[in-house]
């Protein structure tokens, strides 16, 4: 919607921007708040897809162009990742871990702080329980980012990243982000 | 005899540099090699490390632009990754998935072409058998390639990329290697 671009130096110093992200091959999750002290404004949210028909490295080009095209545009001052669920299954496990390691790179080449958070910690910070269900999260995303996931690019995966955001600007300021920033 | 040096553009086409990456989160070994017709030689080898006590992000940073630098120094032309080893821990397929993902991104963003193959497969291209023992690989990389591996940089990981830069020179004119490289 509207953001209150340019001019207003002080005020700008309070207001940081936050790009979370939500990685997969297919479809990268991605979307980016803003903080005011404690109020959240959406910014814009999306997907990154890769073409499946496409070798792998060029697929992970696509995801690590894509994220940085975002990243440029909206210049974000810190960046937070879902860490991926590891099922089961080691090969799908090695899949989306190449799919992850483009979505920590990303920012990370960009000069952004990268935070990672467990998708129970995703949850809890925004519904409030670590074991909601994926449609409860959605809901409480629209609740607390109106605006967000409008038309054409609404999808669960970039309300996945805009939970993560939301929950990265939750935690940002407290103590254990040093030791969540550590990861794997 | 030796008139070939320098603007004899005809022979110059048949060289070809390679690069064999064999990723590792905290070492990833690589090796470059050239191919000339049916002769190979051994031009550099070494490991891209990152500090097991910085943030992931961070670690991925430093294999990225490791990878990158020796890309810009050596400039090959095609690079081979070593498939992962997908082992029974699904995390630590994750974790290995990362690495692997910088490095297939780094020689795709310096636009080489980059194959994948398969452990058996190299394994099969260097000794002869899909499941030789890790010191007959080594053995048979200072066989192929003289001069390899001194000093310093002598490591497994090494040895392993130099290892499938040698399969990517015996599989890069064969038909299958489009398929090879469709990957995951």
């Amino acid at each position: 919607m509207n953001e209150d671009i340019f001019g207003f130096g002080n005020f700008e110093f309070k207001m940081t921007r936050l790009i979370g992200i939500d990685p997969g091959l297919r479809n990268t999750g991605w979307g980016i708040i803003e903080v005011d002290g404690n109020r959240l404004s959406h910014i814009a949210d999306g997907v990154v897809h890769s073409n499946s028909g496409d070798p792998l490295a060029h697929r992970l080009c696509q995801l690590y162009d894509g994220l940085t095209e975002i990243i440029e545009s909206f210049k974000p001052a810190e960046a937070a990742v879902e860490e991926t669920f590891v099922n089961a299954n080691p090969a799908s496990a090695l899949k989306l871990g190449q799919a992850r390691g483009i979505a920590l790179l990303a920012p990370a080449r960009s000069g952004l702080l990268v935070a990672e958070y467990s998708p129970n910690v995703v949850k809890k910070s925004v519904v409030g329980a670590g074991h909601a269900a994926k449609g409860q999260v959605q809901m409480m995303v629209r609740v607390l980012l109106p605006g967000c996931l409008s038309g054409a690019s609404a999808s669960a995966d970039a309300a996945d990243a805009l939970a993560v955001a939301i929950c990265h600007a939750h935690h940002r300021t407290a103590p254990r982000l040093a030791n969540m920033a550590v990861g794997a």
